[in-house]
């Protein structure tokens, strides 16, 4: 078990760290530049939902792992685009690899998340969700306020609701089974999170 | 006192909470985009404030009333627009009310943010100013952020000012009379506000 | 010793007070807004330092010296402009100047993160180069996210290296000896930088 879910966590990792690194890219940044987006899509959101529950210094900076990660992958994306190492089949070919890392890891993030609000402050259910939620997203939005963007969690895609869900899963089981809550919450984000892909639903608008 | 004084934070919550809906709509957001705006605009200046004091983990999770509010807010917001249950009339007479409640808002959270100052660091009085300010404007500047506009505080109107003055007249009176102190800030800030409004007062620019 | 850091300090926080104020003066802001954007740019990376190792209340509000110095400054950039008091000849001479106490900023910043970083929890070496990095580049972050421009630190110039080559630097000698790791490292941050600005250096970017 223990190590499935590093295996989803390095995942996630790896596909919020290619997202960002993606958009510094489009964005015509610098090696730098590039580092900072795929850094704060893959470590930002933990970074806030650790200073809100006062988890200091956050986790991220404890364990060299995820920003180790996160940089190797900077580096690896860096050197395919700038040497133009895939053509546009081998990208969409990549593309649904990439889907299934991303929603691994906004699953696993999500239960992280949800983990450390409902075993610091049970008593805050809301805390708990939003815990969830911000260590899902929370790094995608900061990316794209960097790459000045409205972010995209806010307009389009079934993105954040499988977060709130699931949150709302681990919460309604951990009360009775704290050992079912993580991997049926986790599965739960997953599945949304998929047919909302696969028949492309969006939540509804003004107009 | 105590029950007027709920009444004018949800008055400002629900103001606040509007103007982010509605930002949010402008910017073709779908419903969770809009609540999250709405949610930015009416907890998030207070949840700065508690993260800079150590308040942890910050008041908005610890009861649900401000959270519920503002997601009940949002969904009417988003009915009222959606099914365009008003019209252009309604709207301009319906304003009226809404810059009353906003101007609630921007009095009672510079004295909430103030008092959390000063009860926590009275040595420190550019904290609880710092503080007073954040929880009324840090709200609508993160909205603004999360909408791709420049803070329109920091462009126009009268806005950040009253809230300056107001928490510069609490500290002066609270070192004298706590209580004093909390009903002739409000008044200060709600005065200055009105004025400003009235007079539609904008403080200088370069050129 | 000492006196000369807090001229550095000093130095620094004006430099990044005036680099901010422009900003602001750019994008038609009031002297509110102005004075957000200095004070974003001069205490705003500190704070998030702070917030980030539980130094609470952050230092920047617990003595008013940076606050108003910065306010200070704010106020003769605002009256130099508005008179339009400087010709363009004369600010071309001063740009030098400049330039100078923005490069004393950015070492003296990333000395005093990493410091704090380093005496906190030695342990995390990655936590220490962050806070040398966050204290010297966020407040000009969050000044760019602000004015609604992607922030140039991502974009352009050899800026955040020195600041990365110097906290390693300082993590290098402290190890070995704590005095000798403040002047080497600032020393590193400054010729790095001067050596940048000089010959034009740009990071790599992907085309």
């Amino acid at each position: 078990m223990t190590i499935l879910w590093i295996f989803f966590e390095v995942a996630g990792t790896i596909a919020f760290a290619i997202s960002g690194a993606l958009v510094g890219i489009s964005r015509r940044m610098d090696i730098f530049g590039i580092l900072v987006l795929a850094l704060s899509t893959a470590i930002g959101g933990g970074i806030i939902r650790d200073v809100l529950v006062g988890n200091i210094p956050p986790n991220s900076f404890k364990s060299p792992l995820y920003i180790a990660l996160t940089a190797l992958t900077t580096l690896i994306i860096f050197i395919i685009y700038r040497q133009k190492l895939l053509n546009y089949r081998s990208k969409q070919k990549i593309r649904k690899y990439y889907l299934v890392a991303d929603t691994l890891g906004l699953a696993s993030f999500t239960v992280t998340g949800t983990t450390i609000g409902f075993s610091t402050y049970p008593q805050y259910p809301l805390l708990s969700i939003t815990l969830g939620l911000v260590t899902a997203i929370g790094g995608g939005i900061i990316r794209d306020i960097l790459a000045q963007r409205i972010p995209s969690v806010l307009q389009e895609e079934i993105y954040a609701l499988p977060a709130i869900l699931g949150a709302c899963v681990y919460l309604l089981i951990a009360n009775f089974n704290l050992f079912l809550a993580v991997p049926i919450s986790f599965l739960a984000v997953f599945i949304i999170r998929i047919i909302g892909i696969y028949y492309r639903l969006n939540l509804p608008k003004v107009n």
